[in-house]
């Protein structure tokens, strides 16, 4: 009975202690041990308050292969990322469904982008290809639209932002302010396969439209080009965003530093044609032997006038940061589309800009500590970290921060390189991020971000 | 203010509350949330009391990707296995040196089950291939033996255990309780990489003479056969154990069943020449398009008299429970085995049976909360979830428990298939299992099972 009751006495002073320590700081625990017990530690950091502001940042494909393969890379094995300090860590399952007879779809166990993100948008499973809408008998048939974690902080008055480093129509920021059929009906000149959707047949319109008409005050991203598309009425969405609904459109990286309030209207920027440019120049993986070699390293990639993931969440966290806190989406896109195109390098780049793009999230929450902040991924991808230059379909090397050999291989797909069904991690600090932790499914997450009770 | 205040007071109620409710019934989480915070239930599990017993559960080869496609197929995607409710969880790097000048010894980014299960069994990194030893300049030249984890609890009056279902003179179970420069010298004849350690020559001896003397308690697996070898002084491995260290021969489940004290000597079960029997019969991948089909189930194996992995865990916590606590690694090895193989049914099962080995180690603890219970890998290994039988340059196919169909791909190798150098997933429950949170390396691992602070 003794130790039972010091056992309990110790806890209780912990929390105490504890708690003073969370609220102040909210300080990231290291990851490491050293033989010192961290329960004092980690208990400080459990807050169960509901969350004035929530920040999600997605790695698109990010599991934990390419994690440790970037992490190898950047820092060498025994470094750490910003996202691996997080205190809070749990694996998520991330299957869809197919289009079927319903109501029991048939499971699909590695899905797509497109139905992973609307299952922490909208709390729904749903089929691949499907952006924030039910499942159906057909790609061809609408889902029911169903209103996303996004719309439901705007309509409690919060602000809302959305950025990404790929087309902000793609499926991840699709999912997170619009309802459609089939990802592929970006702009409305993309509407083959959503005819009911045109606004012209009465619809709510292409993606681009949507996430327009859905009133995001702070749109970041690729997708000019869908923007530039005309709407069924003529004119472009861009010219429909800036008359219709006030937003103010800036191009670049320096027009972007110098939008400094939302008073004017909401802001979409938009900085290349399709997808943003990536930090490095690919290196894509070839048949055994395979690219690289021990002494390859990752070569910085012209970016021009684009701003990094990085610049747009910290302008998008100081735009948005408001009495009545925000919800904002960040999506590291390049490391799925990098993965599928077998090239480690811009995958690695990916991750690398995830991370940062966090490290400015947590600076916010020094100031800001009832902050929710979340990072996690869609889905599984493709890359394996290998024992050498044979081992697997396409392979490449590089010479890591270790000064030390690292293979990968790319083998699931003949071409290419596509998703896999695994769970990925998902780790958080700030209010009530205790809830990512053990093994939760996207339709949690939707949860865990609406905070409703 | 009002909020700041609010928050600390409820947090300081619930860890009063939460800890009569942690060291009354150690309850474990659902991980799922529907809505309602975690984080009162979450803080009631920490524990920051030093553990009496600790059970270390390790799936060999066992990453996320192969723990997704055995819940896939016994439970649907849906479902839960016990590992899967644990309520602390992290990532945890399995990453290796090789061998080299030192003392910065090149980085091994895939590593084997010898220098991993080393880096927990002695808090130090080393090379592919080496046991519980320090790294060197060659697989010849032995590195500097340490001290295990092991004999660290017994050297502290704890009784200890080593359980297995592949040879108990393997790389995992063997880094528990032996010193030697190659994983191969498993047996006094099979002494050819390693003559330095020949008892003949003043040395250790073999793994098998190595685990005998160093009174384990509890040994319980497969291996017979290093078991029969002669050792250098004539009589087998076997009567040595028998004559010299008053060990206890069991051969069969039924024998076991009947092993009910250690008071007439410790316990030596050996089930199986070789590796023991696995749950379920191969079904190996083939070229696409592949193994199996949409039909497809795991048919059970004949596995004679052999005990499962949970029986022998079971029979191991109750022969090792005493008041000075003890410390039980129980590997499900078959995992690793099968995944090389490209088995698919043999992964599967193996992961079945590492999780019905947790479930015993769950019961154990509601009467002995005082325990650590831990789960986690030495290395993540090559079956990847894909989305049909032509992803991947070997595939199979099964129908889940959902009643729908899932591929899984191997490509790691031309023939075969091979480890991979992700991080693996570690889960805990119990005194101070907060430690096993965010990325923590193997050696940190070492410190939370020492509990020597």
């Amino acid at each position: 009975m003794r130790f039972i009751s010091m056992s309990r006495r110790m806890l209780v002073l912990t929390c105490v202690i504890g708690v003073t320590a969370a609220v102040a700081a909210a300080s990231v625990a290291t990851g490491l041990i050293s033989g010192h017990d961290r329960s004092k530690q980690f208990v400080a950091q459990v807050d169960p308050s509901k969350p004035k502001n929530v920040i999600l940042l997605i790695g698109d494909g990010t599991d934990e292969s390419i994690i440790t393969a970037a992490r190898n890379y950047r820092l060498g094995a025994g470094g750490r990322f910003e996202l691996d300090k997080l205190p809070f860590v749990g694996d998520m399952t991330t299957y869809g469904l197919k289009v079927g007879a319903g109501p029991d779809y048939p499971k699909a166990y590695v899905s797509d982008s497109a139905a992973t993100a609307s299952a922490w948008s909208t709390g729904r499973k749903t089929v691949t290809g499907r952006i924030s809408q039910g499942p159906s008998t057909s790609d061809a048939a609408p889902g029911a639209d169903l209103r996303t974690v996004l719309m439901a902080w705007r309509d409690r008055g919060a602000r809302t932002g959305n950025v990404s480093n790929v087309e902000i129509t793609d499926a991840t920021p699709a999912t997170a302010a619009s309802n459609i059929n089939v990802r592929s009906c970006q702009g409305p000149q993309d509407m083959a396969q959503c005819p009911a959707a045109k606004k012209s047949s009465g619809g709510k319109g292409s993606i681009a439209e949507q996430l327009v008409d859905n009133k995001i005050d702070v749109i970041l991203g690729g997708g000019l080009n869908r923007f530039s598309q005309a709407t069924d009425a003529g004119p472009s969405v861009l010219e429909y965003a800036r008359s219709k609904q006030r937003y103010r459109h800036v191009a670049n990286a320096a027009d972007l530093a110098r939008a400094d309030s939302l008073k004017r209207g909401p802001l979409l920027g938009l900085f290349a044609g399709a997808n943003m440019a990536p930090r490095y120049a690919p290196l894509v993986a070839t048949a055994p032997p395979g690219a690289g070699d021990a002494s390859a390293r990752c070569v910085g990639a012209d970016r021009g006038a684009q701003p990094s993931l990085s610049a747009m969440t910290k302008k998008a966290i100081g735009l948005l940061d408001n009495p009545k806190g925000f919800f904002l989406q960040v999506e590291s896109g390049l490391i799925d589309k990098n993965q599928h195109e077998t090239d480690i390098c811009g995958a690695i780049g990916g991750v690398a800009e995830l991370d940062e793009a966090l490290k400015v999230a947590l600076n916010f929450k020094v100031s800001n500590p009832n902050t929710l902040i979340i990072v996690t991924a869609d889905h599984g991808h493709s890359t394996q970290i290998v024992p050498d230059n044979r081992s697997g379909r396409l392979t490449a090397t590089l010479k890591t921060a270790d000064g030390d050999p690292m293979s990968v291989g790319f083998s699931t797909r003949s071409v290419g390189a596509t998703h896999t069904g695994s769970t990925v991690r998902i780790a958080a600090i700030g209010p009530r991020a205790a809830n990512v932790t053990g093994l939760i499914d996207q339709t949690d997450l939707y949860e865990v971000l609406l905070n409703r009770r």
